[in-house]
């Protein structure tokens, strides 16, 4: 009912019903569309900033998806009403709005389209949707296919409705010589200078065939009539669609084809769907994607996906896993890298991790999203909320409030694209601030970074947490000025730990033992302030109080807290041991590990707006996979691969009914979270955001090849360092690098009590690949002890 | 199919289905709600902005109503489904969601309830709706009734969808010690302030009963499932509510009530719902309008109402006009003034014009807006864009942009208060200005006010328009600083005659002649710059093109630039008849007078965003009816009382089907505007927005009382000047004025020609009934000649 078809490429879901609120996604830079299985959509461009072309009946507030995005009867989607003009007998594919049982019903999203087959009174139909490498439209084509011997008179009727786009204006008519609907809007607006600024906007939602158009409607409440969506009155009793036009009415696309089938007779229709400046840009649209070769329009979407398709390629005993993170891992990590989620100005935090991510997929735009974000850093290191992409983009909503921990990620991601490229000029780039004209290297901007980092601590040495540290509605632990983050203290460590090390590499000895003391002294004051019985506390607010600790009656332990502890070497044995102990009694679950718990379920207003989030939704006590993600980092950091591996892998549905009924989502890619308050709300534990914006994959990814695989770079090479999981007795992987590719087999042997690695047949010393020529071929072979605790003896 | 009963306070629609968007109304000085005739509701309340409790399915922009609101399958309403528990068959109550045919369905409205009448399975159903006087509460009352004589299994289930209320934190369930459902949400907000700032808000919306729930669903897609709301899964199969809880999933408040019934048996069950603060508060709620005397419930929002009843009562060949004159139309008067549109900072034009009704119904708050305005005004006499009720009150929308028309209204609302009450006290009150604590009376207030307008002028003498006058969008005519105003120069001209006129009566005679002569200057600057051909142009705009003439290919004639050259006696009698000739070609419609012709079809960037509305609705060319309350009362200034009525008449919907459908709405209030665009757009031509908030119905009921039935306040008392419809042989009024009773009779007669006066049967020389004593009845008999020319004659 639930798998992975097309060696992983595509997915197949054969029930409407049993996952509604399932989804899949396309983009490009300029657009994204979220597509439920069920035909309702989620779609937005850039125009600069992120717009809508179909909209909700309603007046809408401006913004993204909503984490479990409701649907309802009027929600925006693209429907196909199918009728027998003879019996006049109905059904709409591919499920809403009739959700009339049908005969077969297959959901099929891949990477560069979404596929639908339903059947139903003896028709089949082929639904499948594309988009453009460059423009905004979608590119739909329907086969419809007659299963049977009789002659059949069919209706195509598409349906995609348009919505309340605006209270000033808002309309739509037919135009025969395009052969397509064109509705039109305006903006709605109140002052002058609006009208200025929204002088370029694309205010035309079209839909145009490339049959020609039987009957039609615009007129939303017309085609729907007293009988609704289920049961739309214009095509009662066999009637025809009635031609009419939107004057200011809601306007919707609908056209009806009036197809005649002979036995077992296939046609095909084809339609475009977009925003259009004018009816100009409709017809040039139509020239490019209708009238021309649409095969190869397909082609040019395929090659912008694969462009993201990662440097891995793994054989693991676990064939879903493997499917996953051959095609969907990496295509959610580029989505991120190559569409900045679509915003004006990411918040800085997840600009340099979807940044991150693309070290593995692209790494030239980890190296101008690095460039890009330091050239807007103050000269005192200070690192802004957000990072501007366009010269009119300004910072807003969540960016104008002020966070403390973006100087952190400098250091991973520069960790990451040196490991990843060895190109350590970049280290030499010469670049401005932000309130500065002299030119400094991306060294002494990270340095200052870090530098700033080291000193934005109060009278204990404890970094400031301000209105929220990586966790954003963290917000009033420090709104007066004095609260302090434990986890911040963490980050801090691991960055200038990371840091260090870049400096040692690059010559820059004394800087490397600064820095290096410098994080000993925050693990140092980060045990003496936070740590209390069994685990560290999450922070300490603006009164005084440690918060996260065993005697709070909710947010008793936060995981960030003990994960990023461990990843900064902060920790003693014993010290692990509790914190691992404390995270399996309390933060594990069947969908992942929960951020902290218990949830809180009345605002703690020294804590703040994370309080007030529905227990176990978003950051409130979740199995939030950002988080699950830093946790897995640090398991794999204190050589922990199967705690590692369980927590990665359940941030991936399983393909059984059981689990994707629980999650209401496919293993196409990582929501940013799944419900979590297991013990204090059950029944909806599991259940997925269906967001697919997270800093998750970026990290699921590079954990993936540079821990679990072991296939990291480093300056001299390629280090060969695997943790899989201990039950996997074998596993391949195809490893891209540095321009060369390397196929590397994994054996377990009870043969050996410590790794031994062959490239080329040859056996290493030490396991690091050097010398490495682009273009080669290299054959690893790693074989490894039973034990799982291979980092320990690798050495030996 | 569609009449008034109950002796016009009672309206009644016999189909769900010949006006599906007609409505109507109930409010209290802290809600309102909009009640669609099919169950679809919009509804908000002060706190102290305006905020919702029952919500759209998807994250909403913060609005009032939108004109032509639409409604679909899931917008908020109050719905009642009725399943016979034996057969299992359904129907909803009023009409939505099922939209089942109904063996009867009569929605029947009225001044202080709203009440339906449902007929379908043998089953009657009254529902009617309350509010409370003082509270934000809807009392809902449905009567249960058995038409057969076999007993009945019946489940009640009221379904008031709660929406979507918030992304941070929503959910709901039920509460057995309340029997209630309370849904709960956190206002989403991102930064601290708001935190501190939303700490009152009534986050909680419950639903409240008087009969013990049997069953009840709180989360919405588990009510409706796959059924969809017009089949929900949940009462499929005669089964019964799962007694499920929200846990963040969108909240309903849907209860089942199990109702055996004897035959012709009829039971009754009460329900409270509305927005609370806390649970406390629904106890509270609950005890006093479920658990005590509902009856005096009813009592006190119906005295509520009742206080808002006006000065006139009528009686005339029109009985129609009758009833919405005599209880719709001040009732409507009534819920601007003392509801203030349920906004915290009104325009100062609505709020004047709104306070200007309140002369009539309440002359005390009629008062209090004057001061209250006038405390806002700056020493140079400048009003500033709203008025500010509250402390924490802003400037908001459309009151950001600056408008030069606000002082013109001091004047218009002071007439009608002076001549109302003849409390010339008030022109004496003492107080300061907006930016300055120097004390002056209310006369040297609006003197300054109206020496500011005087000076706003450019070097022709004529005043500038800004980013708008009278009509909001008309706001690019002089954003460049340069355009100006021809209807604000009539404007001007018209409030410093009014003014004049007051100084006069109040001795001070050299500012009348003052005001008079600059009045006088305004009209030669109007005749000089704007007169062209048959008709005024509208302005002159930056560019010094003058528009709203015959050349203009669109907005080639504007209703205002005439309607006020009349009143403010800016005309020669040809003129009058150029621009009388010219609205009747040009302007005049079945449903009403266009505000101007042909509507824009395309933006016209000297004029502005008036022209972007699409063509036909609000400003751009629509019957804009407070513009055409302005056209009646030039008609009255000009002695064409047939035309006057005429257009006042058409801004009611005729009692006919053709004319109910037409409009889409009931003759229970006077909408802002119908559809213009009368040849443009011929099939919506006459719609109604169905929006309540409207500056019309303040002036038509001034027209109705001083200028129709004749019978205008004055300083030495009451003035009787009627200019009744030609066609109309005789009429009662019954006015209140100054604390007496006058009875008039109105008859024509072929035996005089010239009006003549009996008061308690002793004929008057002059038509003007002095010392008047409170508490005393006055019978006056009006003997009017057939002819229509009253005025003409009356001083003969």
């Amino acid at each position: 009912m639930a798998q992975y078809i097309e060696q992983g490429k595509r997915f197949q879901l054969n029930s409407p019903s049993l996952a509604p609120n399932s989804a899949a996604y396309l983009w490009n830079r300029k657009m994204m569309l979220h597509m439920n299985c069920r035909g309702y959509a989620v779609s937005q461009y850039m125009d600069p900033e992120p717009r809508k072309y179909a909209h909700v009946p309603t007046l809408a507030a401006v913004s993204f998806m909503q984490p479990e995005q409701p649907y309802f009867a009027h929600h925006p989607g693209r429907f196909f009403y199918i009728r027998d003009n003879q019996s006049g007998e109905m059904f709409s594919a591919p499920y809403a709005p009739m959700n009339r049982e049908l005969d077969l019903f297959s959901f099929e999203p891949g990477t560069s389209d979404i596929r639908w087959k339903v059947q139903c009174l003896g028709l089949e139909l082929i639904i499948s949707l594309g988009l453009s490498d460059t423009d905004v439209v979608e590119r739909w084509s329907v086969d419809l296919i007659n299963l049977g011997e009789s002659e059949r008179d069919i209706s195509l009727i598409p349906y995609f409705p348009v919505g309340y786009s605006s209270w000033m204006n808002m309309g739509g008519s037919f135009d025969p010589e395009l052969n397509a609907i064109l509705c039109t809007c305006i903006t709605p607006y109140q002052k002058v200078d609006d009208y200025f600024k929204n002088a370029h906007l694309k205010d035309m939602t079209y839909l145009c065939a490339d049959r020609k158009v039987d009957f039609f409607e615009v007129s939303q409440p017309v085609f729907e009539g007293e009988g609704g969506l289920h049961a739309p009155s214009s095509l009662a009793n066999r009637a025809n669609l009635g031609c009419g036009d939107a004057i200011y009415e809601m306007p919707t696309c609908c056209m009806q084809f009036c197809i005649k089938l002979q036995a077992y007779e296939s046609q095909n229709t084809q339609l475009i769907f977009g925003p259009a400046k004018d009816a100009a840009e409709v017809a040039r649209m139509r020239k490019r994607y209708l009238l021309s070769d649409t095969q190869q329009r397909n082609l040019e979407y395929k090659q912008y996906v694969e462009r993201g398709k990662g440097c891995l390629e793994i054989e693991s005993p676990d064939s879903d896993f493997d499917s996953f993170v051959n095609h969907w891992l990496p295509r959610q990590v580029y989505y991120h890298g190559d569409s900045n989620r679509l915003s004006t100005d990411p918040q800085t935090r997840n600009y340099l991790q979807d940044a991150m991510g693309m070290a593995y997929v692209d790494d030239g735009l980890t190296k101008t999203a690095i460039l890009t974000a330091l050239a807007q850093q103050k000269d005192d290191g200070e690192m802004p909320d957000g990072i501007l992409l366009s010269a009119e983009a300004e910072l807003k909503y969540i960016n104008q409030v002020p966070h403390t921990d973006h100087s952190v990620w400098l250091c991973i991601i520069m960790t990451s694209y040196l490991n990843e490229t060895g190109d350590s000029s970049l280290l030499e780039h010469q670049l401005k601030w932000s309130n500065n004209d002299v030119s400094d290297s991306v060294f002494e901007h990270i340095s200052r970074a870090m530098n700033y980092l080291i000193g934005a601590v109060d009278e204990r040495g404890l970094p400031y947490i301000a209105q929220g540290d990586w966790c954003d509605p963290m917000n009033m632990v420090g709104y007066q000025g004095k609260g302090v983050s434990a986890w911040l203290t963490e980050a801090i460590s691991y960055a200038l730990q990371l840091w260090a090390d870049i400096c040692e590499q690059h010559q820059r000895d004394d800087l490397a033992v600064y820095y290096q003391e410098q994080a000993g002294i925050f693990n140092q004051r980060l045990n003496q302030h936070f740590w209390h019985n069994n685990w560290f506390g999450r922070g300490i607010t603006d009164a005084g109080t440690l918060f996260g600790i065993d005697s709070d009656p909710e947010g008793k332990i936060f995981l960030n807290a003990q994960s990023w502890a461990l990843l900064c070497k902060a920790t003693n044995t014993e010290q692990q041991q509790q914190i691992l102990a404390a995270i399996d009694e309390r933060l594990e679950t069947p969908y992942g590990v929960m951020m902290f718990a218990p949830a809180f379920t009345a605002m703690r207003d020294d804590i703040g707006r994370v309080t007030q989030k529905w227990p176990g939704s978003a950051e409130n006590g979740s199995v939030y996979n950002h988080a699950a993600a830093f946790y897995a980092a640090s398991l794999f950091a204190i050589d922990e691969p199967d705690r590692a591996f369980s927590t990665l892998r359940r941030m991936l549905s399983s393909c059984n009914e059981t689990d994707i009924k629980r999650r209401d989502q496919l293993p196409v890619y990582i929501p940013n979270y799944y419900r979590g308050a297991y013990y204090q709300h059950p029944r909806t534990a599991g259940r997925s955001s269906n967001l697919f914006n997270t800093g998750s994959g970026a990290w699921f990814y590079q954990l993936t090849i540079e821990k679990m695989f072991g296939l990291q770079g480093c300056k001299d090479g390629l280090l060969i360092k695997p943790q899989l999981p201990s039950h996997w007795s074998q596993a391949k992987a195809k490893r891209e690098f540095r321009g060369a590719e390397f196929s590397v087999t994994y054996q377990r042997s009870a043969d050996i009590n410590a790794m031994q690695v062959f490239v080329n047949d040859e056996h290493l010393d030490m396991p690091c690949i050097q010398n490495i020529e682009r273009g080669m071929r290299y054959k690893v072979l790693v074989k490894l002890p039973l034990s799982s605790l291979v980092t320990e003896t690798q050495d030996g």
